[in-house]
C-alpha cells in the first residue's frame, strides 16, 4: 500500500448519510495486512434487492463466480461486466482485502461457500443471500476460517453510519477511500444513494482489483436495478482505464433496501418507469463520481486525463479510439512528461483499426488546437501548449470529422511510480 | 538517442558480405540530428524486384503511402502490414532518420515526390523506381530540398560493402545497429540475404519507428518476393511488440537484384517453387533475427521476454493470448522487478477474450512450473523461481489444455527507463 495520498485525490469528502436498511461494520482479521481493517460486513434488511455486474475475464475469481451464480447468471453466464439478466435478494455483503481468492481452484470455491455459511449463521439468513467480494493477491488460498467469530462479532456491531470506515477496509494500493452520495426525489419521497469503490490499477490483479458497492433505500425491484446498473456502468466504470489490464475480480454490486417506501417512495418494478428519471440521473452520477475517483487514484498518477473523441462513425467506434489513446503507453508517458505530443495521439487513432481519415483529423489539448485537418495547426504555439500541459487535469479532444459518434473516457498518466509500485511489489 | 547500449544487444555482429547489384552510401544531411549520418541511399541494378509490407495504421506516413502506391497497392489498399498483392521494380531506396514525414498533409506528399525526383535524376531512373522511408518526429514538415545535392553525391559514392554504416544512419532511439545475414543454396548457386532494421519502441511514433530492409542477389520475381515477405513477417516482425503502440511508418521492404543468375541461380517466379525451400528458411531466419534484435533494443529493456502459448483453440487464438500477455504493463513491470508474478499472467489470459478454462491452465517461467490446472503448483518454490527471474532472458510458457493452437511472441520488460525515454523526450 502506498503511503502518500494521490495529488489528484478529491479535496472535499462528502458527508455520507445513513441509508435506512443498511448497517456496516469493519474488522482487522489479519488476512494479509497488519494493523489495519481488512473485512467489511454490510447487513441489509429483509427484502433488499441486489444487482451486479462483473469482470469480463475468462479467469474470474471464486467470489465473482459465487455472486454471478446467486444472481442467476451461473458459471456459464457470458454476461460478465455487461451484467446478468436477473437480480435477486441480499441480506449481507462480505468484502475482504489482501487476498483475491482468484485462481485458487476447488479450495477457492470451498472458501466462498464457507464464508457465506459463517455470515448466514451470524445473521440468520440463507447463504444464497450473502454476497462476497475479495481483492488482493492472486493464487494464495484464502483461509475462510479467519472469518469465523469475526463475522459474528461484526453482525452485532453493525451500525448505519460507518461509510468512511467501510471504504477504508476494502482498500489495497488505493491512496484514499472513495465514497460518493446523492439524495434525490422518487415520487414525493427523498431517497439516498451511497456508493464506495476501491481500485488504483484498472486493474492490478494482485493488489488493486476494482470493487464498488452502491446502496439505496429506494424501493426498486432487482430486475429494474439490474437494468439501471447495466446501462449506468457503460459510461462510468466501463469508461475508465488505468493500464488496460482487466482484473479477475472486478465487481460492482447495487443494493436497494426499499426502506424509503415507508415514507412514501413508490415501488418501482421497471427501469423504464418515468418516475425513475431523476433517480437514474443521480445513480449514474454516483457511479461516475466513483469511477473518476478510481482514475484519480491510478497507480503513480500525477495527471487526470479526459479523452473525448467526436465525429466518429459511431459511439462504439469513438469508444474504441478513445480507449486506444487512453491505453497507449506512449501517450500516457508523454502526458507524464507534460509534453503535448499529438503525434502519439495520431498514432493511437491510427492503430485503433476504426474508420479514420488522417486528412480530416483535428486534435486539441485543454482547448488549444494543435493539429487540424491532417497537419500541425498553423497557429501552433509551443509555449502556450506547454503551459497548458502543466495542469493536473488534461483534456485531449480528437475530432475525426466523419460522423456523429462521440464518447469520453478517463485515464491517468503513466509515471515511473507506476513501474515502482508494480515492479517492486512482490520481490 | 540513448547513449548506453542495451544490455541485451547481440554480443557478436556478423560480417556483412556484399550483395551483387546493391551499393550503399550514407550522409549527414542535418535533418534533425547533429554530428551523425541521417540519410541512406541504396542503389540497385536494373531489374531488381521489390516487395513490401507496411503499417496497418489508418494514419500512415507519406512515405508509406508512396511505397504502397508504387507497389500497386494504392492509397485505398487495405493490405497494410499484411502486404500488397503485387510487387514491382526498384532502382533506389532513400531512408532518412530524424523526421517521419507523417501527418504532414499535402506538404508531406510533395516532399516524397520531390525526394524521389531528386534521386531519380541522380541515378537516371524513373521516380516510380525510388522507394522511400522516413523515421523520426511526427508532424514536422520534411524539407526535401535538403536531399538536393546530397543524393547526387551519394549516388557517386555508393559502394557494395557499407552495411554497418547503412544500419547506423537509420537509427533513432536505437542503441545499436541491427543487421543480419544468411548465405544459402538456390539451385546450385550460393545466394546471399542481407537485412537491416531499426526500431526500439514498437513503436514510438516520434522517435522509434520500425523500418527494415532485406536485400538478396537471388533472382526472385516481385510477386514471389511479395508472397515470401507476407508469410515471413507473420511469425517474425508481426510477433514482436515493445509497447503495443503501432507506428504510422512501419515499413519492411525486400529487394532481389537477381545478380546470382549470372553464376547459375535459377530464376524463381513463384513463392511455392520447391527450389526455394532452403532460401525461404534462410530468408525467414534473417527476418526473425532482425525482429529479435528490435525486441532486444526495446526502449529501457533489461529483459528479453519470450511468450509461448500452447494448447489454445487455434494459432490465431494463441497469438491473441500471447499478445495480451506481452502487452500487459503489469506483466512487464513484474518481469522488470524480477517477480514471477503468474497471477498477472492469469489476468492477461483472462482479459484476452479468447477461449480459456481457468481450471486447465498451467504456467511456467524459464521451465519452472508455477501454476498447474487452475491453482498454484504444489511444488512451487519461491527461491528457485526468484533465482530464475534474474536471467536476462525470460520465457513464459502458458499451456491452456484446450486444443493444438500454439504461438510465440517476443517482447521486453517495462522499466522506469522506458518512462524516462518517452516522458522526457520533447519537454
Amino acid at each position: 500500500m502506498s503511503s502518500a495520498v494521490s495529488p489528484l485525490a478529491p479535496t472535499e469528502v462528502p458527508e455520507m448519510p445513513a441509508i435506512a436498511g443498511v448497517k456496516l461494520a469493519t474488522a482487522a482479521a489479519g488476512i494479509r495486512y497488519k494493523d489495519r481493517t481488512d473485512v467489511l460486513l454490510a447487513v441489509m434488511d429483509k427484502g433488499t434487492a441486489v444487482a451486479g455486474v462483473f469482470t469480463r475475464s475468462k479467469c474470474p475469481s471464486a467470489p465473482v463466480e459465487w455472486c454471478r451464480a446467486k444472481l442467476g447468471g451461473g458459471k456459464s453466464s457470458k454476461g460478465s461486466f455487461k451484467g446478468n439478466s436477473k437480480g435477486g435478494f441480499a441480506r449481507a455483503l462480505v468484502v475482504n482485502s489482501g487476498n483475491a481468492n482468484a485462481f485458487t481452484g476447488k479450495t477457492g470455491r470451498q472458501s466462498t461457500a464457507l464464508t457465506a455459511a459463517i455470515a448466514a449463521k451470524a445473521l440468520g439468513c440463507r447463504p444464497a443471500e450473502v454476497f462476497l467480494a475479495s481483492t488482493g493477491v492472486i493464487g494464495e488460498p484464502l483461509d475462510a476460517t479467519k472469518f469465523d467469530g469475526v463475522l459474528g462479532t461484526l453482525a452485532g456491531q453493525a451500525v448505519p453510519g460507518e461509510w468512511m470506515n467501510a471504504a477504508k477496509a476494502i482498500m489495497t494500493t488505493d491512496t484514499f477511500p472513495k465514497v460518493a452520495t446523492a439524495t434525490v426525489k422518487l415520487g414525493k419521497a427523498r431517497v439516498t444513494i451511497n456508493g464506495m469503490a476501491k481500485g488504483a490499477g484498472m486493474i492490478a490483479p494482485d493488489m488493486a482489483t476494482m470493487l464498488a458497492f452502491v446502496f439505496t433505500d429506494a424501493p426498486i425491484a432487482a430486475g429494474a436495478l439490474q437494468s439501471l446498473l447495466k446501462s449506468g456502468v457503460e459510461d462510468t466504470f466501463n469508461a475508465v482505464t488505468i493500464d488496460g489490464d482487466t482484473s479477475t475480480s472486478d465487481t460492482l454490486l447495487a443494493f436497494a433496501t426499499g426502506a424509503a417506501a415507508d415514507h412514501g417512495a413508490p415501488k418501482i418494478s421497471r427501469a423504464g418507469d418515468p418516475r425513475l428519471k431523476a433517480f437514474t440521473k443521480a445513480f449514474n452520477a454516483v457511479l461516475a463520481d466513483l469511477a473518476e475517483q478510481v482514475a484519480r487514484d491510478g497507480e503513480g498518477a500525477r495527471k487526470l486525463v479526459e479523452i473525448i473523441v467526436e465525429g466518429a462513425a459511431s459511439k462504439a467506434s469513438a469508444r474504441k479510439i478513445a480507449m486506444s489513446i487512453a491505453n497507449s503507453p506512449l501517450v500516457k508517458t508523454a502526458i507524464a512528461g507534460e509534453d503535448a505530443n499529438w503525434g502519439r495521439v495520431v498514432m493511437a487513432v491510427g492503430k485503433a483499426g476504426e474508420p479514420a481519415d488522417r486528412d480530416k483529423l483535428s486534435i486539441s489539448f485543454n482547448g488549444i488546437r494543435v493539429a487540424n485537418r491532417g497537419a500541425r495547426d498553423p497557429s501552433y504555439d509551443e509555449a502556450e501548449v506547454s503551459a497548458a500541459m502543466k495542469n493536473p487535469k488534461i483534456q485531449i479532444k480528437v475530432a475525426l470529422g466523419l460522423g456523429k459518434g462521440r464518447d469520453r473516457v478517463l485515464t491517468c498518466d503513466l509515471t515511473k511510480e507506476y513501474i515502482a509500485i508494480n515492479g517492486d511489489y512482490r520481490s
